[in-house]
């Protein structure tokens, strides 16, 4: 049975090792938390550090292929796993690229795909430099997650509370609607796209609020939007999920944000809604099984069950029971032990044909299950 | 969290398992093969005997409920732990009843549940002294599992081949059509009932060969047969799945043959074509949730992958690309090593709103797969 490794033992890896049970693969999870969500679903959980040259590369070796379900990886080693002909997926060359925002956007620039105008800064006085640009966005060159080391700068009295690092400061787009699309690439380069997701974001955190699938766009806009995503994932030369974020302006533009070469949140509704779910297909790549199909079962809406605001500590669903009543939605609890305000602890997905029935059902789901720690902070 | 353990880690255990990572539950597995298809995806797995007193008992301490995935476990010890307030499902005493062929088909007489008539023997004997029931089937008591234990005995010269043992001894219905109707029974008594399936068996091995979701019944039929079934999970008076499998006869009487008091091959198309699966009610039941949702999504036609004949040893998928095109179609395969001639290797479900498209695809997946061992035998 082939040997396949995931970095990173969080929900992205533990949805992975649910549908890993599908086939005939023996699992090997690496993560610094013995108790993290994907600890006991696999086959050989390794304790270690994911941004350790030394422990990435004792865990990649004598396995076949290996992944990844968060960009925070130590890439070097990844190079040297290759070396030693470890299927790396995505390649290291691919994920160098996206870990880095500045590489990331020199990247889109260089394959002519439309993304915001951007300079690139070195340190917080590049911003002083720049500030005909503000109103911007300004993203750290790397280290940023889950809307962490993201920050809008609005005028030249915001340029204190920058980041005084290596970033990209980019010209703000007037989004009408934010979309996320998922490509697959297959060890033999074979490629299929999921039909776009239409994302609502909650202004404070950055987070995802929810995320509708179909997105609803012009025909036109749609195969503009499909064009660039599959543009993304084939410049990106390498095998794997590729999920695009992007904006469609006022004008009907369409403009790449970023690209996550991995499993992602804007997937997560496919594990219901759609004949081949993210996880299925990233193993389907992995173990160069056929792709997948990609079509969807029914219209749906994912939303993201977060840690509630003003409580931290041993984690308690509240309005579980209510939530599980309704008839057309599919509930998710990672399993984390520890709740804080704004973690993810897990996630909904309702499918309908009805549009209506599936907001009104995402907003039943938000305003009843609350996930509150033991302590209020 | 509360602590959840099954006996058994067989590809019931395993599909569980896979449900059981949605929700907050800390899962434990026994069985004696520390290589079975659950051993890896549970936070705790302890080898043992499910047949053994003392294993059960040793195992069940200390959990807050306690399922099976096989019948053959010690009982005694279920009821042990009872006392002692381990929630139980099904419930010792259900389970007891359902076990034994002889109390089981007693049960279904006292509650005036249809049935074939029968009679109880004692040993080989009794067959003899029964003659004039022939052709019948003969069921042993106990210990009979996937075809083994029941046989056919046509006339007085096949007598010498019945089981010298305690059996019973059941009229031959017949049998214009095999349905199943699966029925959850919550810990608070609330019951919700599957939409039946129609099976169709593999006359040599007695394995289900394809079965479709929902069978095609007159509605009155199908008002009979579900009635039954909650007869039949009601009387037993236990939390928990019961899988109830009828004959219809050509009059269009319903018969039970037999009932499963846990999650069960013939659920199987319900992980996909139904909102809340069978693996997904068996947790919601044990963690005291509200019940799910057994409504379709869509038809479905689910079919068994079982080892080729012929072969045994390493087992090697032939065909899997094939069947892995297929767009509608979901493939499980449970990772067993070895295979042999009928032993369940896994299972494909497909979806579809055409009947001859599922039955279109469910004879091309059994004539392109075939699970072969690396010995022939």
């Amino acid at each position: 049975m082939i040997k396949a490794g995931i970095l990173g033992g969080g929900q992205l890896g533990r949805m992975l090792l649910q549908e890993a049970a599908n086939y005939p693969v023996i699992t090997h999870v690496m993560e610094n938390d013995v108790e993290c969500p994907a600890a006991r679903l696999c086959h050989h959980f390794v304790k270690g550090d994911i941004t350790r040259y030394e422990d990435v590369v004792k865990f990649g070796e004598g396995l076949d292929v290996l992944t990844i379900e968060i960009e925070n990886v130590n890439v070097e080693a990844l190079f040297a796993l290759e070396e030693k002909g470890v299927t790396i997926i995505p390649r290291p060359a691919a994920l160098q690229t996206i870990k880095n925002k500045i590489l990331q956007k020199e990247f889109y620039q260089q394959h002519e795909i439309p993304t915001a105008p951007f300079k690139v800064l070195s340190n917080r006085n590049d911003l002083q430099a720049n500030h005909d640009m503000l109103p911007a966005v300004h993203k750290l060159a790397t280290g940023g997650y889950d809307g962490k080391g993201v920050q809008i700068i609005r005028n030249a009295q915001e340029i204190a509370l920058g980041f005084d690092a290596p970033a990209v400061l980019e010209k703000m787009i007037p989004i009408a609607k934010e979309i996320a699309i998922t490509v697959a690439v297959a060890q033999g380069g074979q490629t299929t796209v999921y039909p776009p997701v239409e994302m609502v974001f909650d202004p404070s955190l950055n987070l995802l609020d929810f995320q509708l699938c179909p997105a609803s766009l012009p025909e036109k806009v749609l195969w503009k939007a499909e064009a660039m995503a599959i543009s993304v994932a084939r410049n990106l030369g390498s095998a794997g999920l590729f999920a695009v974020e992007m904006f469609v302006d006022h004008d009907n533009n369409v403009w790449v944000n970023e690209t996550a070469p991995r499993v992602h949140n804007s997937g997560h509704h496919t594990i219901e809604a759609h004949y081949s779910s993210q996880f299925d297909m990233l193993w389907r790549i992995m173990l160069n099984y056929p792709l997948g199909n990609t079509a969807m079962i029914m219209p749906s809406i994912m939303i993201n069950i977060l840690g509630a605001n003003g409580y931290a500590g041993e984690a308690r669903a509240e309005g579980l029971e209510e939530v599980l009543t309704i008839p057309n939605a599919f509930v998710h609890l990672y399993g984390k032990r520890e709740t804080k305000p704004g973690r993810k602890m897990g996630h909904a997905t309702v499918i309908s044909h009805e549009r209506q029935e599936l907001i009104h059902q995402a907003n039943r789901i938000r305003t009843t299950l609350s996930i509150k720690g033991s302590k209020a902070i």
